[in-house]
């Protein structure tokens, strides 16, 4: 900062956004770290970062990929090591034969390789394999669906890539808004400050384990058209983020009525689609079916068993696109040519999407080592979420509504000391057992109410140690005695 | 798009964004393609597209930081056919231990490996390698220049990426504008569009090769200010895009001083700075020297001899960073927020700026094959540039200003036919030859001449095939025979 240059003005917007996730806590962290205290970082889901390990199938074709002439070198080596056993390699320090297909069927399909720009939309292979996958999941043919539509998906850097597309565009003047759960991902009150729009809240039902209804919806959508504001969208977090919920057919299709009869778009953050049970998942494109209504549907390899948040990697299926006034575009074109202004999503994201959706199948080389290591990750993280849902039962005051259905538990701090907030606590957590967590605030709560966000993602073993300091924190901290 | 669905208002800032270099010549080109036609794309500066290869050694680290388990294989491989030379393979097909240290040298800072979210402005030790390699490249200690700071650093995806941050963080109204030069590269008329700030246009001199003299800055700046203008800053692409144009010392520091007298922030565009020799490059941070003049630097992975524009990777350098009207952040403090809500840049892209700023050196293991895959990237672009160039001379009315710093010739077409836009052109050159320019109207010109935009991308011996082509068409064309 210099002296001699003066003072400017800047976008207000960016001046006035907030993001809790990467916000004060999470800065203390660091420099709690750099002074050379251990911690732990469960403010953010971002399972590597705690030793969650990656799918090996994943980083085998991605760095195959990445390097081709070791294709052809792969091969020769395990024909040499068939003939000749050798040494202390084994068999299974070989590629297999299906990472090698995958990876020579990417490469044939990607053309000129990694290293190129692809399509702005991303490539349409990868397009079609996403298509593909949708119909597969939501068993489209036998239940009368719509097919997914290739030239309506978009590769995008994460969800939050895709998150960005749809409500800058959707934002055309001040008063435009966009209704959001709390406690929400503070992805979307950020994004929407970011676009000049308004936020436009509805309260989840803690107690009914962080859902909602119809009169829920309507009361917020009045309230909001009562002051003005024109709403152009809602944004559905399913499994919620922070609150695990997971929504049954009767909520999607209330959300579907809802905004057919008000004429908006829906926004479905479903990125944690695959930390649930297939027949757990009801996603907005099957409940759908041929309803003409506007759905943005996001998804990632960010979270699931994937936790490849680094390589950003996501997509956006659009259905439905509205036409847009003044214009012969529709939304979708519009989508497209926001995307082509950023030329394409990085493509080590992309293959990653591309493997997301097209998994090894049972029967194949590959699928023993790849379902054993998804049923690891899966089963430990349930494993951890019960651990520090045991533990909340030993700290006075704390209940947690919702469900395990992301990567996060959002437990309700009821006795704390009287003028202290949910951010001084984890601040004070933060300090004494180095856990970083969230402030509930940061997400948006019940006015009263308080609250932290914690992924359960530290390795059992971490989790067996700091549990119980955490609880002996929270006594005293409750108690005043700290 | 469906029937029920009621058209919307969406923001009209997208709606009127234009970005020619993905607009209708290239989307014209796949329609052709798909249809059977063999298309040449020059349009946009995407080498890998048009056979370029990576850079071995760039690939080889990549691929191992992907997928760990490799590094000690490797190891154990290159030991056992060091102790008995085996079949094919040769010494050749192992990997340099330079590239084996590296590798493991980036997976111990990164710590967490690729697939976590790493700091938002990219980790600090990458951000500390970019510090250094502008320092030396800049020779800043014996220039009594000013040390590179790593936390004004911020790791991006690709150049577009930080040029985003900035203008959207600039714009605070409507009236505040950014000057550019005409012809410019369209990313920067989009965003400010998309940032709903003024563009204001700095004409460059085609027969000066495309320069630029402080008489014609300030005629751009007294004009936009006499409309109510508040500029805030300035863009200068050097090497040009699309001219080629090199700036000297000269040039570089009447921007500096024009900058500095009116109080504006310099956004330097310093992409192509690998495209030319190091002696060449008249570097803003290092004309800047110890002045308080508020500069961005952008470079990139996807230009030089690297074109590695799929990764998306590249990084913003602010200097003297201002203080912000009612606020204690500054503006690098601003930037660390809004990259925050992207979480962070793919960590793929972020290794690769890493080695392109710290690459092997001379008498290293990889350095001969690194050596010799640059040179002859760099002397092959040169060459086709030169073939181009010369099929100009046999192209009636073809004049071509401007150098080869970039990717791109940028010819005025003098002789078109009467009521012909360059856009004509371009798009009936696309169709009688397959090539996939961009015309000059998409980039800004002065009223009355006519130009278009060649990446000298393709093979040369696609070019010797080719080009004959062009001089038969253009001269039928300006002849009015087609």
């Amino acid at each position: 900062m210099s002296a001699s240059v003066p003072p400017i003005r800047v976008n207000n917007n960016l001046l006035e956004m907030e993001y809790a996730v990467r916000g004060p806590i999470p800065k203390r962290a660091a420099e709690l770290q750099k002074q050379g205290k251990k911690i732990i970082p469960c403010h953010i889901g971002n399972p590597q970062a705690l030793g969650q390990p990656p799918l090996t199938y994943f980083r085998q074709v991605l760095s195959l990929v990445e390097d081709t002439s070791k294709i052809a070198r792969e091969r020769k080596l395990k024909d040499l090591f068939e003939e000749n056993p050798y040494s202390d390699l084994k068999q299974k320090d070989f590629i297999s034969d299906d990472v090698l297909a995958k990876s020579e069927s990417i490469l044939a399909n990607l053309k000129s390789g990694m290293g190129a720009y692809t399509e702005s939309k991303g490539p349409r292979f990868i397009r079609e394999a996403i298509a593909e996958f949708i119909n597969k999941r939501d068993d489209y043919k036998n239940r009368g669906g719509v097919i997914a539509d290739p030239e309506k998906i978009f590769l995008t850097s994460g969800a939050s890539g895709g998150v960005r597309f749809v409500i800058e565009a959707l934002i055309a003047q001040k008063n435009d808004g966009i209704m959001i759960p709390i406690p929400q991902y503070p992805l979307y009150s950020a994004t929407i400050k970011r676009a000049g729009g308004t936020q436009v809240n509805y309260y989840l039902d803690e107690e009914k384990g962080w859902t909602f209804d119809r009169d829920l919806l309507e009361e917020a959508f009045r309230k909001a058209v009562n002051n003005g504001v024109n709403i152009k969208g809602i944004v559905v977090i399913n499994p919620g983020n922070p609150t695990g919920a997971i929504l049954d057919e009767q909520h999607v299709d209330e959300v579907i009525a809802f905004a057919e009869d008000h004429n908006i778009a829906i926004i479905a953050d479903e990125v944690y689609q695959d930390n649930i049970k297939a027949d757990e998942f009801v996603s907005f494109a099957r409940a759908l079916g041929t309803k003409e209504v506007t759905l943005f549907s996001l998804h990632s390899i960010s979270k699931g068993f994937y936790g490849e948040c680094g390589h950003r990697g996501g997509y956006l299926e659009v259905r439905n696109p509205p036409k847009i006034q003044g214009s012969n575009m529709d939304f979708a074109d519009l989508l497209v040519k926001t995307a082509s202004v950023s030329l394409c999503p990085n493509t080590a994201g992309q293959v990653l999407v591309y493997l997301m959706v097209n998994q090894p199948q049972e029967g194949s080389e590959a699928y023993p080592q790849f379902i054993q290591e998804k049923n690891k990750i899966l089963s430990d993280l349930a494993d951890k979420a019960t651990m520090i849902r045991e533990a909340f039962t030993h700290m006075e005051g704390v209940e947690c509504f919702g469900g395990t259905g992301a990567l996060y538990l959002f437990p309700r701090l009821n006795k704390l000391p009287k003028g202290t907030t949910d951010f001084d606590y984890c601040m004070a957590l933060l300090e004494d057992t180095g856990i970083c967590t969230v402030n509930g605030s940061g997400f948006g709560q019940k006015e009263g109410t308080h609250h932290l966000r914690i992924a359960f993602l530290p390795p059992k073993e971490l989790l067996a140690q700091v549990l119980p300091r955490w609880i002996e924190f929270h006594n005293k901290y409750v108690a005043e005695t700290i």
